[in-house]
């Protein structure tokens, strides 16, 4: 069964306002997808990540293969209901993860060897094991396993790295056919199983992601993502990039750009016709003090926030910026207090969600080009 | 305007069940008080302390001078409006903290110079400093500045620091009273201002506890405290110092026993007729993974819980155990997730909390004996 997109609106400049239907969720998109590493959205109770509206979220199943272990969750019936969160899920194929955070990293045709980052212990992934681990994970989508190039990167060096790469994609498809019918909550949605999205690499050269792209629209994937961005790579590039790509994905197909971004490219990008992004940048720079506001960034450290009554952002209903002052925001992160974290990623995570779900009504409100 | 404190019924074993109006919240007792160190029940948004139905916070004055300091407390407000806390909240004096975690520390007659632990700043705490860094940060009820003594303490050391620790609570009162209308909510609760306790020392000396006793009773504050428990002692001590004090002081006034302690303690001590408690217990032990449960104490860290579905406690129906499974919990604090403290620190006091509210309706339940 494939899966079911319905696209609501397709405003002039290809942005779309669509409707995902997966097992656990119907994701309205464009949407932004909030990160849980480790099974778990930093420092956020699950109840308040569904307070706060988000649809879906990312797991890593780089992580959660090396704690607490896929076979684990396969028997706890699989990651919704090991870390309780009833709406949808998606987890990436640990390429990423091996690239940039596993040791002594080896990559052949038949995969990449590498040490774990925790314990030094060694490891082997192929296609058909990233399958099989994101099978007994259960994420709603799961991602074909693929080699990240880094930037900058010579064009051998990322031809090489192709090459490989869409041959996994072709034995990632093959073996999630085989064993789709494996995930743990099989019987749970009257036969609805999970998705598989191909991955179009080919670092900056355009005429590598074309290739890349085109042979992943022949093997047919459930939906599309462009990694490789946010590798370090100049703004300019990366929007280069996605433009080059999104007209060679099928329209009637879910498009997902990896990793990023700033909430001005999120915006852009959605409207540009991007339907799912995913990003460490809310959570993470929530940790470290960095809010985004209505009114630009917000280093909540700085002493001048010190007796300043006022919310996080002024324009934000969030149930952060409706309660405390950055004052507060402030004294709690000069303590190290662990609700700082809490509290800096609730108005981040709400700040992004507001802004896709504005970028929503408004395409939805925009002259119609089907 | 002194406390108003109704006794609603006293049992045999001299257990009371009463309510303490205090200008932010009426409180009913025997009560719990979690402790929010610097301004936060550490992990713990504010909505979901109020959520567990605390009724009062502990603050600790000796941090919230340091940081961000009492002045720009009062100017924020005082601390219920810096923290967003509406309920009740009560400080402690400093001296505790002084003892307990400042450096260099140096006691005469006038007062306590030390050195801060976090920047080893030299800071001189008297009586009447302690006085009016309690009134500017604004808690409900405040406490006598004392000294508390270590344990094992020679009956001559316990002598010398009673003798200023007596002087000190003089001094608080009568600096208290002249400068209570002060506080920074003076204006919003119809013309209440702020209480103030009495702490009885002593050490483990019954005849020097009695004399403490008595001279603060003569003294006349709004409550008595018993301190300098908890500090090491055996807890067959702890319990015939509290045995000894109870029955000396008057039967009309809130009784508080500070720093204890494990579940079974607090059960034992509000039974015996002591009407207020707080302890880090609950919200530390949770940092470090030990669960308080109807089946005893659980460390979640052990490998026993990986694959347990099972809630922290099956007998309890708190947010967390309606939710998360140990095997969950485990994973949190394995990987060292922020949300492993939030978790468990929200089931902790929900047992805590618990535990004193059947006592309350078992105290209200017992044959009066007023």
């Amino acid at each position: 069964m494939s899966l079911a997109f319905n696209l609501l609106n397709t405003t002039e400049n290809g942005g779309r306002r669509g409707q995902m239907h997966l097992p656990h969720q119907a994701v309205e998109t464009p949407v932004f997808m909030p990160v849980g590493t480790a099974g778990s959205v930093k420092a956020v109770p699950q109840e308040t990540v569904e307070a706060l509206d988000a649809q879906i979220i990312l797991g890593n199943t780089y992580h959660l293969y090396l704690r607490p272990g896929h076979e684990a969750i396969r028997r706890m019936g699989g990651l919704h209901r090991f870390i309780s969160w009833p709406r949808a899920m998606l987890t990436d194929s640990g390429g990423f993860q091996v690239y940039s955070l596993a040791q002594l990293r080896k990559v052949t045709d038949e995969g990449v060897r590498f040490r774990s980052h925790l314990d030094g212990s060694s490891h082997f992934f192929t296609p058909e094991h990233s399958m099989d681990v994101q099978i007994a994970l259960g994420a709603d989508i799961c991602m074909a396993f693929d080699e990240c190039t880094e930037y900058p990167a010579d064009r051998s060096r990322v031809e090489e790295s192709l090459r490989p790469t869409m041959a996994w994609a072709q034995r990632s498809l093959d073996h999630f056919r085989a064993h789709q019918d494996e995930v743990p909550w099989r019987d749970d949605f009257g036969g609805q199983t999970q998705k598989l999205f191909g991955i179009v690499q080919g670092g900056m050269y355009h005429d590598l992601r074309r290739e890349s792209a085109e042979r992943l629209v022949e093997m047919d994937f459930d939906g599309y993502a462009i990694g490789g961005l946010s590798v370090g790579e100049p703004r300019e590039l990366t929007l280069e990039v996605i433009s080059e790509v999104l007209p060679l994905l099928p329209k009637n197909k879910p498009r997902y750009v990896m990793g990023v971004g700033y909430p001005d490219e999120i915006e852009l990008y959605a409207r540009m016709g991007v339907d799912m992004m995913d990003c460490v940048l809310p959570t993470r720079a929530a940790r470290h003090g960095l809010l985004f506001t209505s009114q630009g960034r917000v280093n909540i450290k700085n002493k001048q926030y010190s007796e300043d009554h006022g919310p996080a952002d002024p324009e934000c209903d969030c149930m952060v910026c409706r309660r405390y002052s950055r004052a507060y925001l402030r004294h709690l992160i000069q303590c190290g207090e662990p609700l700082s974290g809490t509290l800096n990623t609730i108005h981040n995570l709400a700040y992004y969600l507001g802004i896709m779900k504005r970028v929503r009504a408004e395409l939805a409100a925009d002259p119609v080009r089907r």
